[in-house]
């Protein structure tokens, strides 16, 4: 499932405890690009949150795996998350098979979250592109009683695509208002000096010429703030419909 | 402006009252259909709603002008509106002109709405995709100080467009709930018997073979309330984004 | 290919008998789901038609292989198709290979259906995406002189995909008027009480509250009857265009 | 109304003889050119068919009005068509207003028509543009009792939106096959010699570098033919959905 | 035509000189937020730029008509344009006629351009939608030699429709590089103090909370310019299909 | 990896030479018929241009792959290719797996094109939507420096799909004028003499009634030829924006 020498999560600690909302991508530093501030603002609402990095990111040309894993512990302590858990799997050989299906359904019936958040599905990296199914497919399976896999069965009821810095594929089904937490976001961006010092682009970030990474992440926020009408924000998709209840409250000016 | 012979709003009570959300749509009868559930709920909300009717349906085949007037006002207690007035602009001949602008504008600077229902752009009824235009553009220009209109300016902070019952142009932004006001909504479009009893189809209500209308509409909104997971629902298009403050409780299954 | 026990085409009966029309879905029940009424009023206008479910069940949280496979012919006896297969793949674990492909190809081969329906390209459940993915391949492979599967070759003219009950995710091509056929699909679904009886939800029929599965499927039915302006329909999306000999009979009134 | 010296259509002619199938477009040569291989068709089939242009395209540059009408009566009697009327309207200064919607509401009335065909909603030309609004709403408004028209209601059933030509604006919903009648197209298209002689585009056709226009209508015309798989075709859309009563005979293979 | 007093261009002065680009929008300052950079840029590659502005501007909320002329002067001036016209059409009360079309076609006749920059078809201020659709059809008009309207026929043979700030209505077709004239769009944009100081948006940049406009509009050129891989951009869409002579040189990294 | 005898690229020959322009599909004549007006264009213009057959067509029904191999011998050197290599990989058997990627990579690694053109990502063959993929994924991991795959690290800066001849799934980014290359385009397709003499389809060539294949592909070069006012072109699409650098000289007539 793996090659790396031990296994990404050793064995003394539990695999997950249970979270409300959890977040799922390939490589560390990926989550904290794509919803870094959700996160923040949720577990400052006081829910519990959770991170699985689904690779060590072992082939990525900057930095070791090692390394990662450790800017990847800071920048989770910086955005409050209950536990970040690493499943494991090859970094830039990501599969979508019955085995890593079984693997991530693991996990998921141990942080148990009532809505998880993906990536989109697709993206620059073949690794996003399956990871996003990958996710998906496990939420489903994680929750049939008769799957082979370890754990009590689990289902979320929600999935959120992540959409933030990606080539806008689809428009958000909606967009979290993160002004109050752009510097911790950011914080936690900082941590992966390894990936992003001095470079001007960097995972989906699509980047805008000689502009630092950090800038640009930055900008885009800034651009999703404003279709909310907002100084920063992160976009989402989803494919069912939205529920309102208040129409009157709904904020955000047309005219 | 208009072919009726009185005025249909009559000098002696004023243009509106203040209300927190407004419909507005071309004939009587337009407004039950497209969002009654959703102005039943908001008022039983506590919320101050009101209607405004573009003609006085003075063109219809079935019922006369003031027999359907004697329907709105049925209709319109039924769903708990504080107010429902009529802009006496001719039936079946709707136009978008500075002058229908500046009458519509003189309602909105009276109703003095935060939200406003308007329906969708486009429908069978040439009087249906007027009406939207031309409710959209008076919505901006009540706005402008220097208008040459009646009231003090006032802009409305948002639009939300009514899909329900037409051919489905767009997917919805959101569904509203309307479980609870399913029977109220169906006591007002009761209200109109002069042009849907013993009837298959009305309005932009797409028939559904020899079914009676008013078991057709319940058809279409148990449709939309699937979309959100409940009985029964009202569709709304917004040209902007949604904005969410909490993805742990948005509701509506994903799988 | 399979964790069954018992192969789930016992080797005394032919693979399939020839038909006109085939579907092909991941799961006992879907077909009914999808396009049962279909299947009925085919058969009933004089063509042969066959399913072929791609997989046992087993991992179904209600009922068992077994009992599910008599509710299956149960169906199909109601629908009145010819020959109803099982290709005995694993439940939630469908996979899209070159020999899943090959196993397809060779029921296809046996089948020799002119049309063959499937479902549409996503769903809920990960092995309805899969699903739809490895039927239309084995559709094309199928036809191959040097594909290493057994039978002659054969390829079906035309592909449809069964949208019903999923969450839109594409306009309708064309819905077939299953008004005459309603209860007869019913009565199909109604076979497999394992999986419905006392439920409001199931397969990729989203739910509408508290209603009954039951009434829900016909609620659906309702709506997309009512795009072509009858009581029931089942809608089909197709990659190709429609070809029209008579642009005066084409029924669906406009306006 | 017109600013031509003499009325389109003489007072001794009767308005128009009623007809099954009636082709609506803004000058003399757009109806050839959308659908003259359609109307031909139809024609053979036994329908009685119609044209209506809308201006006497007296505003081209080349050719006068009488020598364009010249030109359309021989392109009708090609095209098999049962009457071609002219609704006499401004050319270049089309407009869709409660005058103009009537007085082509009076030509529906008389050509009582079941089908009605109209340009697409958008083109080079914003005379195309408006006819096709101005030609929808008469089909609505002729259907009125109480409408301020000459001649009995009548609504016609369908409205089909013809694009060939044009930069594709949306999917075609359907082709129809005018292999058999595509000769006779082009003989009609011929007749407009003082349009398109030694031309290499003209109306909404797209040109093809040096191509000469009468071989880029064929040009075009085969590429919607191949949509369906046949040799020449011409494209339509409907906002409604399509009925289907056989799948298993649609044709235009998938694979 | 107009409610000022004087006419907008006066007698002395020619209708306007010939220019290579037009950029044509409802409101002064309307040009410098769209495609401000642009303007600026083609004028340093040695072409000819032009600015008709369709009103006054006479009935903002903010300046007067006099000021809003001089700010405008002072915008061109800094944009390096040709000349800059004013059509005198009502401000928040344009409208799209045979009338206004001719005045239109004049000036575009007296520009003679080959290429229009045009607003997108829809906008939150109706003047926007109406704009975009009186300078398409005046552009069509002005070409046909029988146009009773002063001036040589002449046809644009390019139409650019500016997306900037716009809700994102469609994809860009194409995004052009403002990075070395950044700074040149933000004087331009400066120069209208009298709408803009201290606000925190205007005209159809939607806003990011308390950012200020001056800050927002760089933010969304960061936005626009990061889709071609450049630090700023202003956005465009066209209706046909984009011609490439060497598709190794085209930039903009995919992956 | 491959069920051929021999490797397809023998020993004593290099994997491949540096090129600027690197197209990949398939099967041997994919190329051709996608892009092959384009591929000659670019060699014309200077560029050092390859081609990647993912398989040698051995399980087509006609020809044998060794003749397949000659005829893409011949057409490569029409189209003035610099080097044609073949990848060896089954036929009707595409798989995108880690293998399969790596192998893809190498050859990219050795070819190391700063652009590449792969097919659409759908298709009527299974292998065409799998090669898409596949060539994609291979073209991002051709780049990281600890991907396991011989050669230095390589990655193209922009891929490119071609459309042609499918059934327009998107519209096209852009269209390349390949008027001048046309009948080198055609005697390249007519070198596949085993797989399309006499026949009146081919590939994703969807056809036109009776018409030979050879006038087909004419036919719709002719179609997308259009597009941009030419009289053939070859169609492509891009994930990502187009930059302009001259918006006065973009050509391709708007009205």
């Amino acid at each position: 499932m793996t090659d790396n020498d031990a296994p990404p999560t050793a064995p003394s600690e539990p695999l997950a405890p249970p979270v409300d909302l959890l977040a799922i991508a390939a490589h560390r530093d990926d989550v904290e690009l794509l919803c870094g501030g959700t996160l923040a603002r949720m577990a400052a609402q006081g829910y519990r949150t959770g991170i699985l990095d689904l690779t060590a990111g072992e082939r990525g040309t900057d930095g070791s795996a090692q390394l990662r894993g450790q800017e990847a512990d800071a920048a989770a302590a910086i955005l409050g998350v209950t536990a970040r858990r690493n499943a494991g799997l090859p970094d830039a050989g990501l599969e979508n098979t019955p085995e890593t299906r079984r693997l991530v359904a693991g996990f998921l019936r141990a942080f148990r979250p009532r809505v998880v958040i993906i990536p989109y599905m697709n993206g620059r990296h073949p690794d996003h592109r399956i990871a996003s199914q990958l996710a998906y497919d496990a939420c489903f399976l994680a929750g049939l009683a008769k799957l082979d896999a370890p754990g009590a069965p689990h289902r979320p009821e929600k999935i959120l695509y992540a959409l933030a810095y990606r080539e806008d594929p689809v428009k958000p089904s909606f967009v979290v208002d993160i002004t109050a937490f752009m510097e911790t976001k950011m914080k936690a961006v900082h941590c992966y000096s390894s990936q992003f010092d001095g470079k001007t682009w960097g995972g989906e970030v699509f980047p805008g010429g000689e502009r630092l990474l950090y800038d640009q992440v930055r900008m885009h926020a800034a651009r999703y703030g404003s279709l909310i009408r907002t100084e920063y924000g992160e976009p989402f998709y989803i494919a069912e419909t939205m529920r309102v209840d208040d129409v009157v409250t709904l904020g955000v000016r047309s005219i």
